[in-house]
């Protein structure tokens, strides 16, 4: 807090992130400086178009065309990185902030999710930091929490709802009884979806948040490729509505726990009770679980991205390096974070399964059989009444582990009467 | 980040959270020293009670029996007071560790609110750092989020559940049907009551933590006598069954928000919707809901109270002062945080009324019409069948302010049909 000299930022990324801070830094200076006990000032941006008018005056600031060239700029202290992309010019940027002494804050879950070791390695070795709270579930503070206000915990789970798209999908098709692919097309035509739209509904870019948080509450080096990943495109109305049947709302939700084979992470459609805080997320809003051996487990719930609560993030990050906060990246020097395999989800869960049958004599008998063989016990079944020539059957299963699980629809495929492959959705425990 | 030193602890208070504290420094060494690059270490305790069985080896460790001693020890850089109470032991030896360059981590609410202004004063002049999140809402990483993780945000209002028995009393009400003075008694028998109820039920002790946590909002200095207190005292089933009736639950819910006449700070029965996340919270779970102007609304939910958790937040202040962080007491230098004087809720709000009406013939049209001249308007009125001489009424208004209402709960006692005070409760609009 020694340092009075205003703190400068060099913005690279126009986009509506970026000019939120922007607007934040121009309309708020005064509160910024009176808590940050300093000037929080921009010096320079960059973006692909320097003619857009972007409804905001950024005559003041210098500009460049090349970020990496803003990144090495004599005059920022900071390296704001709003562009997105785990290649190209934002990785390039961030190489050159960090090779020239520069900090950087961004908002890029690719990038760390696929470089977040390495960049950490050199961040530390240069002496500069990295934050990232705009990364991971918008608006909502949730790497100062587990970095910084958990750090007493030896966290046990970490569970997001953190793909505002997938959410607002799934929570319409339970409001509206509209289908997955109507849904769909509605957020692509309202701009919800990414450029790659596999990137949401893959669980791509949730699993890139994940994979961020395990790093922070395992002391582990990211490893984005050991993440289950799992997307909501095969959630039929029909699942939606039985689960509500039966008390459950279906989720796209990441868990990571560190298990005694390795580190589990999974980005997949869960059962969550609909009386749970998860159950209960509505829209596009997100939400963190964290669990640890002190607090038990703490909730965290907020809006998931827009220009306001992802901006929001950015300037935590912002006033943190102006206030002289400096910590390891992922909250211990990248050097001792252990790498780490993927293991395959080890503790025993209830599943829920959809199949169609062919309308054959014994078919269902057949199915139990499997079940049988492969040590799954079915909680409830049922066949639903049908009018086709196939006959939707509906099974809760007893806890089971997941080996258990595909050994189980490895055997439906050899059946016969079984016609494709059944969804199968884990019933999350909260 | 440079200090490898270990930090020494004095711990004065070894009760429920002090011996949380201990435990996790004895259980979770190696990850604290991993996460804070240095070793925490306990050197010196004291309590009341020197020979008491705490279920944990003690031998290790100094002992005081004089807290001030322990303060002022040369061998501990950290004094954590976990005693409680705002005068006394408590207040001396926090001034004593000021006054011999010791930071404090504190658990004590009610030593804030009454004191945190000239405390923060003393230690920024000292140069040391007085750290809290412990002393509101438990395990909720509230107040870093707060003064950290939201400090782009100019806050426009904060709102939390943070009396655990409090909230418990009103749930259990709900949902078994059981009175106010029945659940009293039980939490009495159960040891969830304060020695002085009052702290709990009379809205005092979440009081407290609504106006630390206004401090940082808004850049005031605490200002508890500002608080304007209402417990749940004179919540009665009937209350709970009507409000459930209208979709709504009642919770004591503190809300705080700057006006253009003054620091709004409000302890009170509020309605709140039953599907938002306060209303559906229960037990003995805490809430804090933060909306600034860049992130919208954040909600965090946790335990509010207990070993583990309270351990969690203290802890958490450890390691940021482990780990070198330093910003002032309540997020700016204390001599810039402006004095307040307390404003009555300006913003109009809908609110429900009950009383007993005399059965007199008029007796309804005299409360309709003292209501008029308020200027209060009537969403519903309705009376209720009754055998007693009593009618019980309830009239759900329209918005209207505070001093309306005021007006008209004057005006009732003036009508000669009004049998006590009625029982007014703000609907808030979240």
């Amino acid at each position: 807090m020694t340092d009075t000299a205003p703190l400068r930022l060099g913005i690279a990324g126009l986009g509506t992130v970026g000019i939120g801070v922007v607007k934040i830094i121009r309309r708020q200076a005064a509160l910024l400086q009176d808590r940050a006990g300093r000037p929080v000032v921009i010096t320079a941006v960059s973006a692909r178009s320097k003619d857009k008018d972007r409804g905001v005056d950024l005559s003041d600031y210098a500009w460049e065309d090349d970020p990496v060239a803003l990144a090495k700029r004599d005059d920022i202290d900071v390296f704001v990185e709003l562009m997105g992309g785990h290649e190209g010019p934002a990785k390039d940027a961030c190489e050159a902030a960090i090779a020239t002494g520069k900090d950087i804050v961004t908002a890029n879950k690719a990038l760390l999710a696929h470089h977040g070791q390495e960049l950490a390695l050199a961040a530390e070795e240069a002496g500069v930091r990295i934050r990232y709270e705009a990364a991971v579930a918008g608006g909502i503070p949730i790497i100062k929490s587990l970095l910084e206000g958990l750090a007493g915990n030896e966290i046990t789970r970490v569970m997001g709802v953190m793909n505002g798209t997938c959410n607002y999908i799934l929570t319409q098709m339970q409001a509206t009884g509209r289908g997955y692919n109507a849904l769909f097309e509605e957020c692509a035509e309202l701009g919800y979806l990414e450029a790659d739209p596999n990137l949401d509904v893959g669980g791509i870019d949730a699993g890139h948040k994940l994979s961020i948080l395990s790093s922070i509450a395992f002391g582990t080096q990211v490893n984005f490729d050991a993440v289950e990943l799992e997307g909501i495109q095969r959630i039929q109305l029909e699942d939606i509505e039985h689960a509500a049947e039966m008390g459950f709302r279906i989720k796209l939700l990441g868990v990571a726990q560190m298990t005694g084979r390795g580190l589990e992470q999974r980005m997949s459609p869960c059962l969550v009770p609909a009386s749970s805080p998860l159950g209960q997320l509505e829209g596009g809003t997100n939400m963190v679980v964290v669990e640890g051996d002190a607090v038990e487990q703490v909730v965290l719930r907020g809006p998931g991205a827009g220009e306001g609560p992802t901006a929001s993030a950015v300037m935590g990050d912002v006033m943190d390096i102006a206030r002289g906060i400096s910590i390891p990246t992922f909250g211990q020097p990248a050097s001792t974070l252990r790498p780490v395999t993927g293991a395959k989800a080890a503790k025993p869960a209830p599943f829920y399964l959809r199949m169609s049958l062919l309308d054959k004599p014994g078919a269902m008998a057949k199915v139990a059989a499997v079940l049988g063989d492969a040590g799954v016990s079915i909680n409830r079944m049922r066949q639903t009444s049908h009018d086709e020539k196939l006959a939707p059957v509906l099974v809760v299963t007893h806890k089971c582990t997941r080996d258990a699980l595909d050994a189980a629809l490895k055997g439906f495929a050899e059946t016969g009467v079984v016609d494709g492959d059944p969804v199968a959705i884990r019933i999350e425990e909260l």
